[in-house]
């Protein structure tokens, strides 16, 4: 690994050689570029010309602005430790900060070439970056950073094209508590799973990855010969990536089938009417004991559902997550989209027993709530643990016209007959899942409580809306304990006629959609 | 159990009491009703005077007249040991037997009142008949003997309303060996696989059985609980039928499939175009690993098929069966019928591991033929193993409109593009499962040559025919190494437009169709 150390010395050196800018207060090109007279060293002579990033420092082109306040504050307040930073920043005024914040934000810069890697090593990073290490409850990096890991949000940096160095000091100050852990903690919690050897190979890999990638997994074959076995519902693990056998049409139809699991949108367009993908609510591309997995559905099929009054094989039920999750239609029994994901279902389901359910099985159930669910405290709940990825709107983030963080309500959210639209349901899946990768940080209350706040809010009509509100209610939406459909928030009836669109007037999607 | 016993002496004596016949020669009713003149007494006094049979005396009203034919020969030789019977079939010419035997297949007989029961012996029987006991190797009775036992052939009496001492006789002289086996000495071979009592089971059962009825298993609650449980694909067992949870929408549907596999033309009426029913390739209703189980192909799919050159879902794997097999139209993936099949098939697979293949799935591998199969050599075959049931022209029986006996070609049988087209698949089904109860019979080059023979005769067109004969073979049919679809045979090109057709006009369908 390359690493370029400056002492703070240098700095103080260099601050002699700029002279002040002239007339009109400096602009944050200008910050960056000349520095401040006397008390700030140009940021060129860390960050590159371009800030394009080099050795332990970071690339800093097309970070969000507010990250990069963010992160000026805590290098000023010393909470990120950093000698040199925190003289630089506690010498910027917040104007000064937040114009060098917006010029970053808004420039670009070329790669630099990466560092040599091994093969090993970057498969391993790969591996992390797109696929996460869920058995230590770690969420794939491009999960929040993006599939390009070009940053999921104002709070969710950027990653690819970092200089290695800088990306493995990061992680590793992150893992060892030296850096503030972010919202919510959760890079010191995630990074305090892996070891040493795991964030080298992130950083190396996030670092590799250029502005035409998409983070993929390498799906090298493994040394040690897989062979499926029969398997106990109890104790059921899906069977590794290696074991997929190589091009034969069936192992075509399971990678069809996790293509679509994982960005739905893009691989089973005609389908779906919304941004969301398969794996929002099924964590892991369906692995996950606690998040619905997909596995655990396939023996139980065909099976009578309530919902619709009538037997349903799996073909018929995966429809009903594009009809009703998707919002949008179900693909045709014969469709190759569908036909995939039965593929891809079957594969992960190797060795379960036909007709046993397994223990894990939709989410685990969740405690009834001690106080009835209150949107008011899910509201504060939501403000505090949820918005810093999915948006004060909660409209979550898109990056290049792929969503990154999902949308929980407004137009391109689930629909008011998608299961999730039933608080009980909702409120099982957060406490068991959310916050993505600190999983636990909800009280059951909080979770119930910003379920009801989530799933009270304008989403797109239940497709079979029949007659009126008050027809369909009575008709669908009888048997859950705490849902909202045709009740009245905000002076508007949930899933009346024109909710959504006046709520959609006043919240814009995010940009980057 | 009732018996009658009139010893010899009595028929003597009875002889002196008719008057011969004045006048013309004396009809089939006649020699029924008054016996042939101080020769043979009148039937009438032991099977009564409709012929509706008592006690050890058979019900003879409505029996096929080439069986009964076949009887009194027996009784003449003494092959079926019977001192009255041997004196009066002795007595009575060929043209005297003939006439009362047509007599009596034309007649028909009000049922006596069956004799008292217990429920259990019953039920036991309703197994039997309607079920077999295939882990001993025996079919259903009602498999050959028709759904309501009322006949399935020339060589197949109806069993329904003989006296129970009767049916229990006979069955244990098959047992026995004290009457003959019946043609194949399939009677012979299934009576002794089962024991006294359930032979007695089956007779009470067969006894009991009205006009309006059909045989129907009893589907008592076992006293013993039984639950799902993972098993091995190499060693696997479907859920006992009592394992069907009562009166929920998902054993409806296990029994509604059920129902389609056993009399398909009846319950799957829109999406079939012959009269075949599934279970007449999946013997066991699917269960028989031997006959290309249901069960096994739960696990597999979905699966690619080279046949369709796609992924194919076990529902769309389903559909082909009617589409070729059923030579009708494919249901569509949500219809009742196709959502009863997968999940009767789903509920057989209860406990196999999925993805993992098991070892009995399709027909057991057969060796290769010595000889090139020939059908020459399988015309003989036929005649000698498979006429009896399936007629000379393959066509099977009929009893009041549902078929007993399959056609295995002409215009009611499986079309060209069915896999049971192939000699292979149909020699691997032959060898493994037929004849029907009496498995094991035909040496592995019979089962060739009997295959070549039935796959070489007209069977209904190709549903991928495109263009001409030989553009469909070059494009289907040459995956094969033993096939004739395209070839001529007898002077016509098989599955060219007209040969079935004018097969059809000289070979008319069986009665009661």
């Amino acid at each position: 690994m390359r690493t370029l150390i400056v002492p703070p010395a240098a700095i103080v050196l260099l601050l002699s050689c700029f002279a002040p800018a002239q007339g009109a207060p400096p602009s944050g090109q200008d910050i960056y570029r000349l520095g401040v007279a006397e008390r700030v060293a140009s940021c060129v002579v860390c960050h590159g010309a371009q800030a394009e990033g080099v050795g332990q420092f970071p690339r800093l082109a097309g970070l969000p602005a507010s990250y990069i306040v963010d992160q000026m504050q805590a290098y000023a307040d010393g909470k990120r430790p950093n000698p040199v930073m925190r003289a630089i920043a506690g010498a910027l005024s917040t104007a000064q900060i937040s114009a060098v914040a917006q010029y970053l934000a808004g420039t670009a810069a070329p790669y630099l070439p990466a560092g040599p890697s091994s093969p090993t090593l970057l498969a391993a990073g790969a591996r992390l970056v797109a696929l996460g290490k869920w058995s230590a409850g770690v969420p794939p990096c491009r999960d929040c950073h993006g599939p390009a890991l070009r940053g999921g949000g104002p709070a969710l940096p950027g990653l690819a094209g970092q200089p290695e160095a800088y990306l493995f000091v990061q992680l590793k100050a992150f893992h060892d508590g030296t850096r503030p852990g972010g919202p919510l903690g959760l890079m010191a919690r995630i990074a305090a799973r892996l070891d040493s050897r795991e964030l080298a190979a992130a950083a190396a890999y996030a670092s590799a990855l250029r502005e035409d990638q998409q983070a993929e997994p390498a799906r090298g074959r493994s040394a040690t010969t897989w062979r499926p076995r029969p398997q106990s519902p109890e104790h059921f693990t899906p069977p590794p990536d290696f074991a997929l056998p190589a091009d034969t049409e069936d192992a075509g139809a399971v990678l069809l089938g996790e293509r679509i699991f994982d960005n739905t949108p893009r691989y089973a367009a005609p389908y779906t009417g919304n941004t969301l993908s398969c794996r929002n609510c099924h964590t892991d591309r369906g692995r996950n004991p606690k998040s619905a997995p997909l596995w655990a559905a396939v023996p139980r099929y065909p099976m009578y559902r309530s919902k619709n009054r009538t037997i349903n094989s799996l073909a018929m039920r995966i429809a009903d997550c594009f009809r009703y999750s998707e919002n949008g239609t179900a693909p045709p029994a014969d469709s190759p989209e569908l036909l995939a994901l039965l593929t891809y279902a079957n594969w992960l389901a190797t060795g379960l027993p036909i007709g046993i359910k397994p223990s894990a099985s939709g989410y685990p159930a969740l405690a009834a709530p001690v106080k009835t669910p209150d949107r008011a405290r899910g509201a504060a709940v939501y403000a505090h643990d949820c918005a810093v990825c999915h948006g004060a709107t909660g409209q979550g983030s898109a990056f290049a016209g792929a969503k990154v963080i999902p949308a929980l309500w407004g137009p391109q959210s689930y629909n008011w007959g998608a299961g999730m639209h039933s608080v009980d349901n909702a409120a099982a899946f957060v406490y068991a899942n959310m916050p993505h990768g600190a999983a636990g940080l909800l009280s059951v209350q909080q979770a119930w409580d910003v379920a009801a706040w989530i799933d009270s809010q304008p989403r797109p009509q239940d497709p079979r809306f029949t007659e009126s509100v008050e027809k369909t209610r009575e008709l669908y939406h009888k048997s859950h304990v705490y849902e909202f459909y045709g009740e009245t928030v905000d002076g508007h009836v949930l899933g009346a006629p024109g909710t959504l669109e006046a709520w959609s007037q006043e919240n814009p999607l995010p940009s980057g959609e």
